[in-house]
């Protein structure tokens, strides 16, 4: 009953089921998936379960689960095997698949040539169409997902692709030369993946060619394992900003979360201590004004939140690739501008509250003041950290978030004890 | 020159420069793209560069943009449109036209009828693929992204549908009936775009049909839709931890920004007054023990950061679907035990600091004990805090982070200075 009801959904069905189950409970799904189901399912699955599955498995499952695979996915999968079994499978494949897999393996997983499968059907440009209707019919089924045939030369080089419809549509008699669109370029196997999918979402494409800088045509990409990039992307960058791996497993064991977590929290105990240092350095103020330790979670979070705003929209503009040398000087003066407009409005309502609730007029001057200041510094920290980070080659959704508070959290003390140190003791 | 350039790219590549630039120069860039491509290009665009670029057009241009326009897109634009336009772009269309357009427009924009086409192809089932082939060759150019014809009985009731590429390549004396799969079901229009994009993203879909409760085939969605919605639906998870909206232009005048992104500072404004009123509890004790206002940044950090990792795990599993009733009481306990656990290692790594620097060891006992009580809070709020909002209706995403950090700021700043007024005062 339960094989019936598991084996009816989609393999990306059941790998999202047995990612929202607890360990134990995992096994007990998986037993239930078939065979053949099995290398479908595993590729779905995010790194962590899948090597927990993977774990479990002997040799023997392991072959009959890659039997059937799609070449790109069986790329990610020997990829992730223990080098034993890694080698056991690759020798229980036939010379020419193992060649297939050679061909995608050779590029890195997160490039077109780590996505393309080399299932492109081909054509030359000087046969009609009906030449090519009479072969595919001769040919049998097309790989899934085949909505264009790349047009090759003798020497098989790529020169264009014509649209499956258009063999519908068009007059059987003409060459498929007369057809074809040599306008489509292929795409370099070392692009990145995160290049490709923006190749695919600005044009619209269900798929396209992967082509060597000599023009030699390696194989096809489709727009369903670019949808997996393009999610995967998004859960990176949503997962990194809170130090967090995109495949973290909501189920994984505690010690092994709590050991990775520890790393993060670490790095962020640090960059606390450096604010509570500041703080330290003004002890002999607070003890004299206590209403200041009242007020520094006030200071701090503010310049804080206002500073994440802008680090955000700085770290999209990135990654949308529209952020360059010219404008980045426009956006700085824009957010210090938004950051003082608001700290104008703000700071004054918190002046003014600070300085009825202490009583004292200067201590509402004193945070004003601390707050414009901060407010400018999570402008500039806004712009500037994601802009220094990427140029020092470091993830900014990672370390971006981190690094502002640190900037924030510091000048918002030391403005706010400092100012308090000159004007109220 | 620059006309030519521009003209060159893809509708959603010149919206992406048109963005990357500052307003000004907006201008003049719009003012070199073709008027057939101006409404594709328009789509492209975010929310509020659209609307500034709509400001500046007349009824004419509009009219001569829409032209041509896919129905989904142009109902998409039309709801941007102030009222009087509006109405002057639904005169100029013929009725047919207009009647399609309301077809789309009577569904939600995010609803799988609001990302509907009607240009769906359909066949019977009881007709060879001889006659389907001689149709579609009288018939003309297809549609994009076709790669299925849907089959309707007499009575236009959907059936299933039939892959474009077994038109080709299987025996045109079979009929449509033969060869069509039957087990593909029609997407109610009423279907959240979240959800149709989970259908195509789990089956790897290319297109796939609307189809009503009663059987009635209403359009088709493709994947090139979907992928914005998936990048949409990105967009707008990473921007709302940040209080931004998904459309927030990075180049909106200084005016318009800082309004809309002082709601989010004033919230944040309004928590932070409630943690400084915590502190505001324990002046006495801060004037006696400064050492506790110089620990606050970190058990408050501390916290922040261990419930935001919680936080956003548990809010993509909410978006993945993975967490119901059954396993959040799991999840809780999971996540209590890593928070204590690395609580154990950092908390006392602090405390022993701390007694350290302030040559006091009840110092390091007291901030040691309000960091492991933070650190449990923080699971707590980080795995609550999420479904509970979800419970509310409100989206987790948006405000999950203000919660949770209030929520650890005051437990943090309580536990740290209630401990310290009972043992150190
Ligand atoms: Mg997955
Ligand atoms: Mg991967
Ligand atoms: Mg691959
Ligand atoms: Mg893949
Ligand atoms: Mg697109
Ligand atoms: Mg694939
Ligand atoms: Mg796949
Ligand atoms: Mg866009
Ligand atoms: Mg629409
Ligand atoms: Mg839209
Ligand atoms: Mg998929
Ligand atoms: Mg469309
Ligand atoms: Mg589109």
């Amino acid at each position: 009953h339960g094989h019936r009801l598991i084996n009816s959904l989609h393999p990306a069905e059941i790998a999202s089921l047995i990612e929202s189950l607890p360990p134990a409970r995992r096994e007990i799904v998986w037993e239930f998936v078939d065979p053949e189901y099995e290398g479908d399912v595993l590729i779905e699955l995010n790194e962590e379960v899948r090597a927990e599955l993977i774990g479990g498995m002997d040799a023997e499952e392991l072959i009959a689960a890659t039997e059937g695979m799609e070449v790109d996915d069986l790329a990610d999968l020997i990829g992730d095997l223990p080098e034993t079994l890694n080698e056991r499978v690759l020798h229980s494949m036939d010379a020419q698949d193992r060649e297939r897999l050679s061909a995608v393996l050779q590029f890195d997983q997160d490039s077109a040539g780590g996505l393309m499968n080399l299932d492109a059907v081909t054509v030359r440009a000087d046969v009609t169409l009906e030449v090519v209707l009479r072969y595919l019919r001769m040919r049998g089924e097309l790989p899934a997902r085949t909505d264009q045939l790349f047009v090759v030369n003798r020497h098989d080089r790529y020169r264009g692709a014509v649209d499956i419809t258009r063999l519908l549509t068009e007059d059987p008699e003409k060459t498929v030369g007369e057809v074809m669109d040599s306008g489509i370029e292929g795409i370099p196997p070392e692009t990145p993946a995160g290049e490709v999918a923006k190749l695919f979402e600005d044009r619209d494409l269900v798929s396209a060619a992967v082509v060597t800088s000599d023009g030699r045509l390696l194989g096809r990409i489709t727009i369903d394992d670019v949808v997996d990039v393009i999610r995967e992307e998004a859960d990176h960058s949503v997962m990194s900003m809170a130090g967090l791996g995109e495949d973290e497993d909501m189920f994984a064991g505690v010690l092994t979360s709590a050991r990775r977590r520890a790393i993060w929290l670490s790095v962020n105990l640090a960059t606390a201590f450096l604010a509570a240092n500041v703080v330290g350095l003004f002890e002999a103020t607070i003890e004299k004004v206590v209403a200041l330790a009242v007020l520094m979670p006030i200071v701090a979070s503010m310049g804080g939140i206002a500073g994440s705003q802008t680090l955000v929209l700085i770290i999209r503009g990135i990654a949308l690739g529209q952020i360059e040398h010219t404008n980045a000087r426009w956006l700085l003066i824009r957010e210090i501008s938004v950051g003082l407009l608001n700290g104008i409005g703000l700071a004054s309502m918190v002046g003014l509250a600070a300085g009825i609730w202490f009583e004292k007029w200067t201590i509402g001057v004193i945070i004003f003041a601390a707050l414009m200041i901060n407010l400018s510094a999570a402008a500039l920290a806004g712009v500037g950290v994601p802009l220094i980070l990427k140029r020092l080659g470091v993830d900014p959704a990672l370390a971006g978030g981190v690094v502002l508070t640190t900037v924030t959290d510091t000048v918002g003390f030391a403005s706010l004890l400092g100012l308090g140190t000159l004007f109220l003791t």
